[in-house]
């Protein structure tokens, strides 16, 4: 007979909004009550979004967080929910700044916290202890490390509560969880995904059953925010490492899951452990006595590709609705990165909500004309062609562009079109580049890189056509039409800015520039390191120049989901102003 | 009579440039013996320039930046210069990674160094102990912290060596110094210059030189590095607080002073405590035995509006020329942005490498044309006029454009053509805009937002006209012409994209506007709080309401210098997706 029936509420926060992510979570509860949970458990800053960034430092916005927590406990109880015992991830403070020196700046008043509510009250509260400084977080900039390994006891289980990057490190709280006699080890999280991630993350999460003979209890968030996706994937372990209940990635979930962990039998470590007890719903008579049983709900995950293409278009849509835009526009070229980004769109947002426009120019082949007139036809998206000689030729005129200048006012003609449609109609705007062309400085600065979100800038080109492929198959295999036309894929690319221009006139084909660019970027390789691996000097060296001096444009590039190890942006922070020096003395 | 001649070199590095940097610091170090120093001294990362980012997350990097390091200590001893002792800032590393999870992103793997040279060998080197990571600071991402004091006696004082931040906590090296037996503590700093940073720095100085009884000896590299300028000001002083020596703001120097410190008399602080002997140069005899007397050097502070000047002047022409541009180009509307930015970029670079470009509309003013000519003419830059009114009529009739997007198709023209000049010419485009509009958003993207390098983006409205009127007073006191003209301070702002349009049509106030930002940007506070200081409480939400929905702008601006203590970038990291809640309970 389990012990204990717990739900994990996988919900999607917007960043600010608490009242949006409060009635998420108490929806949550209050099917999980109806179903016999007795205790509810939310993802790391589940009632604020995360992350908040420098917000973590604005003191109104920590009491606001601090009310709506408060709030959150009452209303549960209000609404006849009080007896189920509540996790909920949340910023608490401001508390006393960490001492810095003397500049204005942000400063950290503030704890990355879990509480847990019942009976229309904070009962306890926890912080997290190991702040990830890394990659894209800067949580030691924000928030002040918690010092304690919270146990909540309920249903004669001792839980213990810790937040997100504490599983991953051998010290701290997860350290005491081994002395603390807990049965059950719950971990709130806003992890976000990146391909592969599942690989490193459940192994984790399994060694860590196993090792404390705990049940894992792990729950994420889910929903893109801005260049962050979180995929879910709440799942959870029993003591033997066994997946006993897994939620589905990239969409909301209420996971439920009877559990039977080790009853308390009394602490060995008490240092640094806050304990309190709960009520338990279920050892009361009640409406809940009669418990249903739960059927199982261990999720598949997707294969790597649709992955891929799952968190981008998560991502795509996160951003156009958490912003409040009602539809998107952008320039399909007939070319392979505009036909997927418009695919995405389409899976986003439905294609009454794409706006595609040819821009056509006199260097634009026929079957990019035709190939994009394809794209649009095959997604069903709202489609009209601009043609731009019109546009272009009073500039050349006027100001007499020739060589590269006349290559890029093309580019920018189209940006121009996009952006008046954008500034007419509210569409946000789409931009199109795909990491590899990012990573080079491939793009037209204020032509085809403008726009508000870029899907597809942490998938490098050779990866962009396999997600093509995987597309097509995938309707393929519904019985729905292809959305991306075979030419798109099978052409040769161009940017089509002058008389037969292709990519590879200027680039290195793309299987050896992205083979490059994996050890340069995401492997921070040097030069020299990267030459000894067998890659042509000659080339190395090109890349790399290319790949330094485009640094000011990838700075006033438009965000993107992450999906990589390594993506632009707060990723990789390197300077604009920079002189590579050849490798002194070897 | 002096126990030791000290010499702070004062230089401004190129990040990435070893080579560059090596042979300053080499002219720096003859220039210093042949004046009879026994001591020489530069700033932190003198070598490899700061900040270097996730660069120091680069094995290759460090490797590159650990065999400069080695290759200046032979240069010196090379060229006879290696019985001076040397103490020079440098990042070192690879060491094994501080254990995070287990993304591919940037780890540390890198200490913030200073070693001391002499006779052509690494004698010792030290870390920094504290790592900011506040601010515009990541090193706690991309550093491991140092953990003892290094104290080098030479000519029997014993010189304790910290690096910056070291000295601002009141823990750590800085503790140890008082037990260190040291005379002389030797600062080696990258600090950043922002208006009225001397107010807290030289009391900062002067404290740990009272309170430790120590000669404070304070080196700070000096230059522009994207959005940073590094200010020197490298200061010594005594142990009783008095200034003895003060290096002048905003360009390169080599600082001497002849400084007593107590002689060393035995440690009573051991653990932590790395010491060293090193010779010295001038108590052997030699060509420096009769060492010539040193004049005073102690340069006076420019005051509070020379001091912007001076540092958005150097910022501007360190991006150009570390950039390797030779020029720039920059739209001259008539107004006061674009003529303080064309007066700050001729006081950069010169008037032959500034070219001014009119561009006006059907919508601009008679004085606006006026206005613009008369700045190019007091500055005698280089100037055409490029009207817009055949390159905007063809986008207005094929696209039907209206309202807001007429408005931005004029921005937007504009800017292509300053993007046309660039690419037919190589200049780098400034782009004009001021800390008020950036804050609100009222520029429009792709249009006046363009360009390489903003040089006011940190210097709001009301301080532009301040810099205008003190840059007119200092002409006019020189006898020279006042390059600002007078109506383009005192007419009301208009952006000029419609019929009689005026910036206080659309914004309150600019001396409410920036009051309301002091506070909500810079200060963090939140709205209530605002409106309970007094300010109308509409106002307060519109203007809110503006900063945060402008944030996609903000993130795909051009970087500009940092003047205050909250500068737009990486001061100040904000989530895009964001809904501001109004306050919960009050």
């Amino acid at each position: 007979m389990p012990r204990l029936r717990l739900a994990l509420a996988q919900t999607n926060p917007v960043v600010g909004d608490f009242a949006r992510n409060a009635a998420g979570i108490v929806d949550a509860v209050r099917t999980a009550r109806a179903r016999g949970a007795d205790l509810v458990a939310t993802g790391e800053m589940a009632i604020s979004g995360y992350p908040i960034e420098d917000l973590a430092s604005r003191p109104s916005f920590l009491r606001t967080a601090r009310a709506a927590v408060e709030r959150l406990a009452r209303t549960l109880d209000d609404e006849g929910l009080g007896d189920v015992a509540v996790v909920v991830g949340h910023p608490d403070g401001p508390f006393a700044p960490r001492p810095v020196d003397v500049s204005t700046a942000p400063t950290a008043i503030a704890k990355n916290c879990a509480s847990v509510l019942q009976h229309g009250r904070v009962v306890a509260t926890t912080a997290k202890h190991h702040l990830p400084n890394y990659s894209v977080f800067d949580e030691y900039r924000v928030f002040i490390p918690g010092d304690d390994l919270l146990v909540a006891r309920i249903a004669d289980v001792d839980v213990a509560v810790v937040i997100c990057e504490d599983l991953w490190r051998d010290g701290g709280p997860v350290a005491r969880v081994l002395g603390a006699d807990a049965g059950l080890l719950l971990v709130v999280n806003a992890s976000p995904w990146v391909a592969d991630k599942d690989e490193v993350r459940l192994p984790l999460v399994t060694r860590r059953a196993t090792e404390s003979d705990t049940v894992v209890a792990y729950v994420n968030i889910v929903g893109g925010q801005d260049d962050l996706v979180f995929d879910g994937d709440s799942v959870v372990v029993d003591e033997t490492g066994r997946v006993v209940a897994r939620a589905p990635q990239f969409r909301e979930h209420l996971l439920l899951v009877d559990v039977d962990p080790a009853p308390a039998t009394g602490p060995v470590v008490t240092e640094h452990v806050q304990r309190v007890s709960l009520d338990t719903p279920n050892t009361t008579p009640g409406e809940l006595a009669g418990r249903p049983p739960l059927p199982r709900d261990v999720a598949e995950l997707p294969d790597d590709r649709q992955a891929i293409w799952d968190a981008l278009v998560l991502g795509t849509r996160d951003y156009v609705r958490k912003n409040g835009f009602r539809s998107v526009v952008l320039g399909l070229s007939g070319g392979i990165d505009s036909a997927v980004c418009a695919a995405i769109a389409v899976d986003a947002i439905g294609a009454e909500h794409v706006f595609g426009v040819s821009m056509p120019s006199r260097w634009s082949s026929t079957h990019s004309r035709s190939d994009a007139d394809d794209v649009a036809a095959r997604l069903g998206l709202q489609y009209r062609t601009e043609p731009i000689a019109d546009l272009v030729a009073p500039f050349d005129a006027q100001l007499g562009l020739t060589g590269l200048a006349a290559e890029n006012i093309q580019a920018r003609v189209r940006a121009l079109i996009l952006m008046g449609l954008s500034n007419l109609d509210g569409h946000l705007v789409l931009t199109t580049g795909n990491k590899t062309e990012l990573a080079v400085g491939y793009s037209t600065i204020y032509g085809d890189s403008v726009g508000g979100f870029a899907p597809i800038k942490d998938v490098p080109k050779t990866i962009v056509w396999a997600l093509a492929r995987w597309r097509n198959a995938a309707a393929a295999s519904r019985g729905e039409t292809e959305p991306i036309p075979e030419n798109s894929i099978s052409k040769p690319p161009s940017a089509e800015l002058r008389e037969g221009q292709e990519d590879q006139d200027s680039l290195p084909p793309y299987e050896v520039l992205d083979a490059i660019l994996e050890q340069y970027v995401t492997r921070a390789q040097g030069a020299a390191d990267i030459v000894a691996m067998g890659f042509d000097a000659a080339t190395v060296a090109e890349v790399t120049r290319l790949v330094d001096r485009s640094e000011w444009k990838r700075r006033q590039g438009a965000i993107g989901p992450k999906t990589s190890g390594m993506a632009f942006g707060r990723d990789r922070r390197l300077p604009i102003t920079y002189r590579p020096s050849p490798t002194i003395d070897g």
